[in-house]
């Protein structure tokens, strides 16, 4: 499995060369047989682990349980909601044998599992008793790309999928928000990457929703990765399935909805957000090695102490919940730096004759290279807890500082589509909202709304396009 | 969601009707809308959750990585083994259509991953440096089903696969033997289910193996449950995907494989396994929930005193990592008693105004409706902990017995026959392992060679059917 004969491309130069070949020499991923599906390698699969591990906390304090629904829904459970069916018809995949027969009624391979899952509701939703009802799928979903990118656009991909059901619009409404909290809380104290939070147009928001909204973040070349959705459903799906509820007046009412999911691609945002030309750069909550420690041993060192002390540091990080490896295995010291630099493990500890010596260990950081802390082994817990919130911190700063200054705001045509030339970026822009000038300006500009940022202000503006009277500043940007 | 007015089926009556309504009613599970698929509710999921919590621990001590592989294959990679893609065929769901278009090469939804998997094997595989390779998913599959029983018998189905690949036929032996030891650990000491561990005949092996290892375990009603599988494939996809490594001499070698699963079918052992006519009875190891708190309030009685005790009661167990629920709700104590009979927690402590005045608590067992214990509140984490431990012990043994008395052994056809038409349960008996034979007793007995157990002695017995020469006692049975 030797890796390491080609060079990764530098970033600066090619970001998708260099993407790619990140992915496929840290054996993150591979592409498999059938067009656009991805194999997930141990080492990429670890990356989902971690990230299922975290936010199934979060999810279950949202009141949610999980649950798992079929994969397969009969064709016609996607037609009883028509926005829903016109929006993912043209992505499903089909099976029509079975058993070795031509089946009756041809079924899909769930998109996303609203159509099955609120059927289910009908039959277990009967009194405003039975409300809210919080259900989370942690599965595999199918919508056909016919323009893979690794983890970013998969025919294949894994996600979570919430779904709720509620007595009132306003209650619904409050869900979709705590799921967005949740899911920008999570990107940007866990993943460590900056975005805005934010309402999609209507021709950008789900198909069946009233409306979504949305968590987008800049990714260095200037493209943008919508992070989640949260999608308020209104009562359209529980009229297409009649998922009703007696009040407490004894009248019956349709819930309201709501359906939220973060999947694979947010492995993309994390891979495309912080790595450099050396490989991964994993913030230290979401590594699954957190540490490794290297024994620097020479023909002329003292082995026995050195390996000792190793030993020791390992034991005290374990001891302290740090995710830590020791590599005392007979590659060579440069493969080791090379490999772990490639894999992304925050902190590197180096133990050779003089910190043997001095019992204590150097401390090397991947993501700031200049750097090196000496910690004397009474302190090394303590110091690298200190050092990996640091590290954390100042990862999500700089993504920050990077989506900051690559916001701008454009006040007429031909500044928009000068910026979208170069840098692109964001750009805050006023918009009249009418799907038309939107469509126009993707078309010229490979620009779309990506968002109106929550906690926008109303002002009297002129449309960017066609200059009619415009409330609101929205966010533009060519989305991956 | 009133489910409790229909009452259940009693097991002794009609054992399949009580476990579709067990299910049912507890909510566990239902059935989906596509022939043999279900959906996993979430106290049936919460099951599910656990054994994966349990058992991905013990995959990962037997070097295991997990890693996810696609679920679309090529139809054209089944084909590459013979005997797999035969016994595969007639189970297939085969996807013709994706993103709207005719495919040009039909895929099909995973039965099982050994061709995809294998494929990756043959380029990640180049030297014995790279060996072994053991590599894990948990997922979901999907085996085309005529007759669908919940759990038992599903169109989709949730397991793992663990898949090695190893330098020598040994090594392979050692693996599906190790992977062997730990399901059936996994059986006795978590789902408190006695069983056999032995190898499978020639025709139920798995298509593609040389062998096959199992846990087989007696169900009340005299049927068998294959608990787990555990394959030795020697090197027939190796040669069909052609993985092969470089060994220390230099020379190309085919490599040896393994793969081995457990499914969501181990719910569904578990269920008949220890349920009652009251519903569930979950071993404490598995149990989502292993000790509900009722506080037994009256008109009359000392609230706040009550409420104080349960709540102290609670957050001893729970600092006792013990998994405990307080059920303070308004329900009614009788619908609480029997909602929490019907989900099988295995120990219920209850609380009332005598209770409160002795600064004691009652608890009584889920699986043993006559036992009272008294507890003093400074011995109730102790003391339930010895329960939990008591009743794991108990459940096991109570299955152990059932199975021993229902191993029966015939020596001749006639009592072969009697026994599978009157109590079932497993029978020892010699076969020539001609499968002819095999076929025979299937035909007339409905009985199958279950395994042949690990350690079975060789003897000079005669074949139950045709009395030529036979060396072992197999053991047959039912299976479900």
């Amino acid at each position: 499995m030797n890796n390491q004969v080609k060079s990764i491309t530098k970033k600066s130069d090619d970001i998708s060369g260099w993407y790619n070949d990140v992915i496929e020499k840290a054996q993150l991923a591979e592409h498999g047989p059938v067009k656009g599906t991805i194999i997930f390698r141990p080492k990429g699969y670890a990356l989902w682990e971690a990230i299922q591990k975290n936010l199934d906390i979060r999810i279950k304090d949202l009141g949610a349980q999980n649950a798992y629904f079929p994969l397969f829904i009969p064709y016609s459970y996607l037609q009883k909601e028509k926005a829903h069916v016109k929006g993912f018809s043209p992505e499903l995949a089909v099976v029509t044998h079975g058993g070795g027969e031509k089946l009756k009624e041809p079924v899909v391979v769930r998109p996303t599992s609203e159509t099955i899952m609120y059927e289910a509701y009908s039959r277990w939703i009967q009194s405003f008793r039975d409300l809210p009802l919080i259900i989370n799928q942690w599965n595999n979903v199918v919508r056909w790309e016919k323009r893979p990118y690794y983890f970013l656009r998969t025919t294949e991909f894994l996600w979570q999928e919430g779904h709720s059901a509620h007595e009132s619009n306003e209650d619904a409404q409050k869900m979709v928000e705590n799921a967005l909290k949740m899911y920008v809380d999570f990107y940007q104290s866990v993943l460590g990457i900056y975005g805005y939070a934010g309402k999609k147009s209507e021709s950008e928001k789900f198909a069946g929703a009233d409306s979504t909204l949305t968590y987008e973040m800049l990714m260095p070349d200037g493209k943008i990765v919508q992070g989640c959705t949260s999608h308020n459903l209104g009562q359209n799906f529980a009229k297409a399935f009649k998922v009703q509820y007696q009040d407490n007046k004894g009248q019956q009412q349709f819930v309201s909805q709501t359906s939220w999911g973060l999947s694979t691609r947010s492995i993309g945002a994390l891979i495309l957000t912080h790595g450099d030309d050396n490989g991964l750069v994993l913030p230290p909550q979401i590594a699954p090695t957190q540490v490794v420690i290297i024994p620097i041993v020479t023909k002329s060192s003292d082995h026995v102490s050195i390996n000792r002390l190793a030993r020791q540091a390992f034991e005290i990080l374990e001891g302290n919940n740090i995710r830590v490896k020791l590599d005392d295995s007979d590659q060579s010291i440069g493969w080791k730096f090379n490999q772990y630099d490639l894999e992304g493990v925050p902190i590197r500890i180096e133990i050779g004759g003089r910190e043997a010596q001095n019992q204590e260990v150097s401390i090397k950081l991947r993501s700031d290279k200049g750097r090196v802390i000496t910690s004397i082994l009474e302190n090394v817990a303590e110091d690298v807890q200190n050092l990996l919130h640091e590290i954390q911190v100042i990862m999500f700063e700089k993504s920050k500082k990077f989506t900051l200054e690559n916001t701008r705001q454009a006040d007429n045509y031909d500044q928009f589509k000068e910026i979208m030339e170069t840098s692109r970026g964001f750009i805050e822009a006023f918009w009249c909202e009418d799907p038309n000038c939107e469509a126009k300006i993707k078309e010229e500009t490979k620009a779309t709304t990506r968002c109106l940022p929550v906690n926008s202000i109303e002002a009297n503006g002129e449309c960017i396009y066609c200059k009619k009277s415009a409330k609101f500043r929205w966010l533009f940007g060519q989305s991956y």
